[in-house]
């Protein structure tokens, strides 16, 4: 099996998209131009899973342009099919169709694997744990793998610290490029503008409650407040909470706060950040909507248990009566609202991300033999590269320190 | 002919659109229970052009659940067949269909004319000026009409001076309740997202050049700036420049600053802002809107001819290859962008401005005998109306000015 | 007698602060050197009454300069001496003194108008109701009058309403130039930076209450929120009230929104806008401060009789011990903080105020005499030039309507 | 010799301006009657060297009053000398007066040596450079160290690098408390107020250059943009520069973005920032003032050099005419500009720093014999309590996880 993609005619749809991407990711589209001429991956096996849409589609195919053998797989809730059929189309082995079964994801992420990937650009450490359990055939010719997520990286650690990680990991998570940017920039725009796009509804004078303020929370709160919200944040962090006040939000407890708040925007990566007993006070009408990466930060369970009706009011918006006989509308079902409600991250974001995996994929196909196991950082020079790659297709041009100036911290005497 | 839709079955998809506009609009919710309650509009006959979408079917809808006979119509264009078939359901006579000719169209505003509507709520003077020209049978009938956009009530200002108006009109668009908050904060939005949402790209970082700094250009400026855009400013009006440049934009002509704008936003109200010499200076890649009343604000008319190649690079938004080999994108097709790329004003504010339409259509019927034919403010009883509602729906109090304070400014010896 | 100063020995220290006005009024500089050249002021009498301080000596000084016969008074709380000094010293006839008493002070005016003059500049319309009253010798020769103040146009408009006002008054205050910028922009910003400076405290985190909406409230709101502020306001017009909500702050009456305020801003112009049942709520270490135009627009009566102690806490800064225990902090003795507590408005904003009020006196001597008894708006080519003037000299250019853009409002049919 | 004042009549002024700070300090305040209740401080010897204005001295005299032997000494031109009287007389062993020459404060700082502190509270790490080297004889006596500033702590590192520190240091300025706060809120608003106080002029409309974007430079710029100006970066750091892009300013290098800028605010810790090539670029009247920690951020050494005329234009502030012709006005003579021209950080930053200060003292009496030499991080419990105390004085609550919550990072498998 090539490939299994659900309508190869789909393609021409998908390559449109592709190559709009490709248009507007200069910083990836640079990297591209690299790798083809450097030779660096040509010939080399990658395998990649990642959501299947446009900018991931776009990954795929710069790096089976440069020369590499790539496969990739996908999730089916996470496949846009025509965007399949496209990267399937341009000589990627795709294992990826939007009404897969459990069984046959299992299939897809096996097909990866049987094509002995040198590299692996993972997500949520799929790839590895199963390179390291069911499919250990795979793991002698695994140099290393890249990986996209938190979630991902916080499980590598947990089998670097168990001693059942055997192959260096690249968290390119943690990269300036990605860390800086991907969640406070395009987190943040993009949740609050899929809530609107979902609903139709105003946020000049809204009430806005953010639960959490680390990177998304911080992101949400700033667009949302840039879009007239009145903004109120809720922390467990005593640091985190100071700084939400500095930056002008109100600060309470959630169950307090979501009894005057139009709209809750979960941002913890915790279950039950929103709780019943808050959902509960919550005013007639309040949306409620997931920015964080965990599914039940909304403890959506509860709410279709107790309403005493549910029923979908837009598309991506479904309303439950609550016993109280108020209303509240849940956005994107209480799943992450970026991608379940949107198109997720925006484009620049993605070339930033992407570039890292990119370059940090290369990374470990010229140098990776000689790592040890465990996670590792994204090599300076490559987030250096990738910043100044994107500060060039900005136009905009950095000062140099002197000798002098460089000189300037010196000795204590 | 009762009404002319496109297809009746329709009609339960609209019916849920049109129910959750009710359920988020509360002054115009609150209106009809009044008007259903005094028996104001009880057999009474209104006529209706507007768009056919959830926010204004809700206005006609209210209408003729209060009583009212309420006949409807509206361009093809402008129409959505669910909606419209939702509507009609609701024993208001609706003459819309979306795939309608300019002679059906013709034949539809007639149909309503044919009602001999008391009150038009009209968009763009339509009935109003059938009613003096082809149409003047129906004139003896007609107490007055309510108009919707700047557009109409400077045509009907154009015919008061020409001693041409026979009615009285009230200048709804002139409420405080509208124009205070219509542009500023509904077209800011909604023209904003509607460019992100249908590129997904990011805003922070970019270059955004507006193009007119009235209350549309306030508002998009705004909105942009608040989600990390750099904002440049071109006017015309010395006064509303010096505005722009206190409030932190930089402002520039047209020409000069279209050379350095990742995005640019046409918000004047007049042809040619973007003109064919500033779309030459546009950097590669770069986004056209316009979130103004003017369809050829952006010379869409030299892109198509002078183009190398055009394409949908997405929908909503056509890609133009430029004779210097650049690319622009443009977004809805230059027409106003929150509607041809969104869904128009937020709920929110279609709330505040259907409620002076309803009250100004009841004043008409109740008062307008006595009034003299012309242009008429809102009465001041009207907008302060909406506007208590409003806040009373916000669980917003005022404070009250006591005797002595009211007498603060004496003689002025 | 040709001046009162205090001390002509300060002159120095006063022409020094003059030139550094002039330096940084490019607009009233560039007036300066028209009417030296126009010659439209050379040899015509000018009387002013104004605080003085750099700037307004820097107006005085400039009609001087271009051959006008300039006489100027002020009372002595509004009077820095070595500037006085300094005014005098170049040949303006000034009659203000620090230590002058009521009497005095009605001596100087009486000195200034006893110069006939032909113009005058004035302050709460002072000079033009003494010459209708009391000093009606002045009257024959006096052709018109510009108005400074909000408060002085009021009074004319009630003369002129009375039949009692026997001279055309131009309102310096309606021009675009002073209004739109003056209160917005120069006393948000210089009553915000005076409260800070005063108290050496920190505004970001601050929960403020701003009561009023208008102009003065709109720019203090908005650079309290710039500073990290979390501002509510109070307001007694719905709809000055909505446009707060849209802006993004919170909205409620004074009484209770003062219990949870930590600074509470007036900026009615109305007096007792905050009460005494309001202060006895405020938190312990409340700051009151008031930059609207009315001195007890705080109850300070009322704190001076009801506090159990009162002290200077700092400079510009007084104690008071409630009856509750709880302290509060009044900055600048209630009186309009800007100028109480700090220089008044920055250079930029009298830079165009003054402009306007040069260009008006000049109006007035080449024009006044054809012009109707009563109060005028500014010339609305003075108002342009100003404005125009301000832009070239920050750099700035416009677009031009081209002759179809001008035509595009065209007749009805 | 006891204490070394200019005037101890001064005290009463002092007493004051202390006693004023106690009330707005109320972290500070409650570790003052904690650590009077639990007896931490009584009779122990602490030594402190810091600038002598009412907030750093009542952190001294909380001391004292908690029974502490607290000496106390400043360099001359950091020195109030009513501050100083009044500390003196509250029991503290005081050795500063705004006359010192460098002899008498090389003296002073001895006396402090003298009195044997068991823990001194550290300014750029002076007293522990002397204890290490001419003052050896204060060694043996000596637990420990807590280090207020950045440079302190390098230099301190640098000592441990080179084997050469003996005692546990406290890098007081690592706190989370300290640097998430203390740059970003305290220098971002106080520089910017001290320049529009020093003079008179506005922000709104002005292009800033912020030149780093730290710390320091975020909150300058973030500062500046709240009150209306157009901000400019320039920075050498890539991921910094990308910040400062997404969050709406412009980047450039120095020496071009000089060019165009009004107003220029150095934020590097780093000589010659803005250098003499960028200075001869500036548009006439730019403002240059240093909110950086290093005196010569700005060249002021080659504008004194370079320039044809030279005089003070206001109190802090000078002008410099330029070979060019054009002028620049320098705010606080190039040094820190929060000081130099105003009263330093606001009352609350400090309160949070002190707080920090007081406790890790305290840390270091009870714990500091069993710390191993070298520079250690604020215990983590002081830094929470200090933060919990300063939301309990705000009324602010927090969330807490649930066990659950808690348990949520599980295990890779």
């Amino acid at each position: 099996m090539d490939s299994a993609v659900k309508d190869g005619g789909l393609a021409p749809e998908g390559d449109a998209k592709i190559d709009l991407v490709a248009a507007w990711a200069p910083v990836l589209s640079g990297i591209a131009a690299q790798l083809a001429a450097d030779g660096s991956v040509a010939g080399r096996r990658i395998g990649i899973i990642l959501p299947i849409e446009p900018k991931t589609a776009y990954l795929a195919v710069m790096l089976a342009d440069a020369g590499a053998e790539v496969a990739l797989a996908a999730p089916g809730a996470l496949t846009r099919d025509d965007v399949a059929a496209a990267v399937a189309g341009r000589g990627v082995a795709t294992f990826a169709r939007s009404d897969s079964s459990p069984d046959d994801e299992e299939r897809f992420y096996a097909e990866v694997l049987a094509r002995r990937p040198e590299v692996v650009i993972d997500d949520r450490a799929e790839l590895v744990r199963m390179a390291h359990t069911t499919h250990r055939e795979a793991l002698p010719t695994l140099i290393g793998a890249s990986e996209e997520t938190t979630t991902g990286v916080v499980k590598l650690r947990a089998m670097q610290r168990a001693g059942a990680l055997e192959v260096p990991c690249i968290a390119a998570n943690d990269a300036n490029c990605k860390h800086l940017f991907d969640n406070r920039y395009g987190t943040g725009q993009s949740s609050v503008t899929a809530i609107l796009d979902s609903t139709n509804l105003q946020l000049a004078g809204k009430r806005v409650l953010v639960i959490g303020y680390g990177w998304v929370g911080k992101g949400v709160a700033a667009r949302a407040a840039g879009l007239g919200a009145r903004v109120t944040v809720s922390e467990v962090n005593p640091f985190a909470a100071l700084e939400a006040i500095h930056e002008g939000y109100a600060v309470a407890p959630v169950r307090e706060a979501a009894a005057r708040s139009d709209v809750v925007i979960s941002a913890t990566g915790v279950p039950s950040s929103l709780p019943a007993e808050a959902i509960e006070r919550l005013p007639d009408g309040a949306l409620l909507a997931n920015a964080g990466a965990v599914d039940d930060e909304i403890d959506v369970a509860w709410l279709r248990r107790h309403s005493t009706a549910a029923r979908e009011a837009r598309p991506s918006v479904e309303e439950f009566v609550l016993p109280s006989g108020r209303s509240v509308y849940l956005v994107g079902d209480g799943k992450v609202v970026n991608l379940s409600a949107g198109e997720g991250h925006p484009v620049e974001i993605m070339d930033l991300t992407f570039a890292v995996q990119a370059l940090s994929a290369r990374h470990l196909l010229l140098e990776g033999a000689g790592m040890a196991p465990g996670v590792h950082p994204v090599p300076e020079a490559v987030d250096r590269a990738v910043a100044d790659a994107k500060l060039a297709s900005l136009g905009v041009r950095l000062d140099q320190l002197s000798q002098e100036q460089s000189e300037h911290f010196v000795t204590w005497q």
